[in-house]
């Protein structure tokens, strides 16, 4: 269920891409929200730190893991700008994530294709935004491209 | 292809999860090898390091990519005590490992029977020492149960 809340932090996660992308990192970003509040924040920073671990979720999920001093992450919320990827999506799940919202699909490494089942008790929402997450992915590789 | 290298490593992914074992961590064990050479070790420190990261697969995968200054893995192989987890599989794809060689089978929470398609490029070995290996978590059940 899409609302102003969603949009709010969906609009927090691409200010976390715009981060990545200024970076010359493929522009993915998210947070982690809690009663409303944003717990943790990610950015892609697999180049820099030259970790394949180091992706937006990924990142995000630490960070909210360091605030709450635990790694259950029950009743948290993850907002994505593109679909998480197998890895990604196994940490969601490992942090009992309950509800995970992205941006713009990504047909080529994204999990929604690959899994056999969707795990009970994780709502998934996609397509938030979705134009807009898309569209810096886009200027990134279109700029890659150019180089 | 189940040989004596392998049966070597799958030792030194044991002698991991041991010490797993002794923090009192699910005893999961692992390491990267590139041609006849221990790139990278790992043991599972969820727990310890509050970090739904911490896997043994990842741990090792973080060791051998400082190690070579490149998140690339290609040619490398995973050796680990259990079957990875959904987000374990998914850094063994991302990092371009090329074989991954496992213990015991893991149903409840393994990558196997969770993914539609196995990735073309990634040789897969399943059931060296699993006895060994399970016997290990086992015990550590057990003596979880007994607590």
């Amino acid at each position: 269920m899409e609302n102003c809340a969603d949009k709010k932090f969906m609009k927090e996660a691409i200010k976390e891409a715009k981060k990545a992308y200024k970076k010359d990192e493929v522009p993915v970003g998210a947070v982690v929200v809690h009663n409303g509040k944003i717990l943790g924040r990610g950015h892609n920073q697999v180049e820099r730190r030259e970790s394949v671990v180091a992706h937006a979720e990924i990142m995000a999920i630490i960070s909210a893991t360091k605030k709450l001093g635990d790694w259950r992450l029950t009743g948290c919320s993850l907002y994505v700008t593109v679909e998480p990827c197998f890895m990604c999506f196994g940490a969601i799940m490992l942090s009992r994530i309950s509800r995970l919202v992205y941006g713009t699909s990504e047909p080529e490494f994204g999990f929604i294709n690959r899994v056999t089942k969707l795990p009970e008790g994780l709502e998934i929402t996609s397509g938030l935004m979705g134009n807009k997450c898309r569209n810096l992915l886009g200027r990134f590789f279109k700029r890659l491209r150019q180089k």
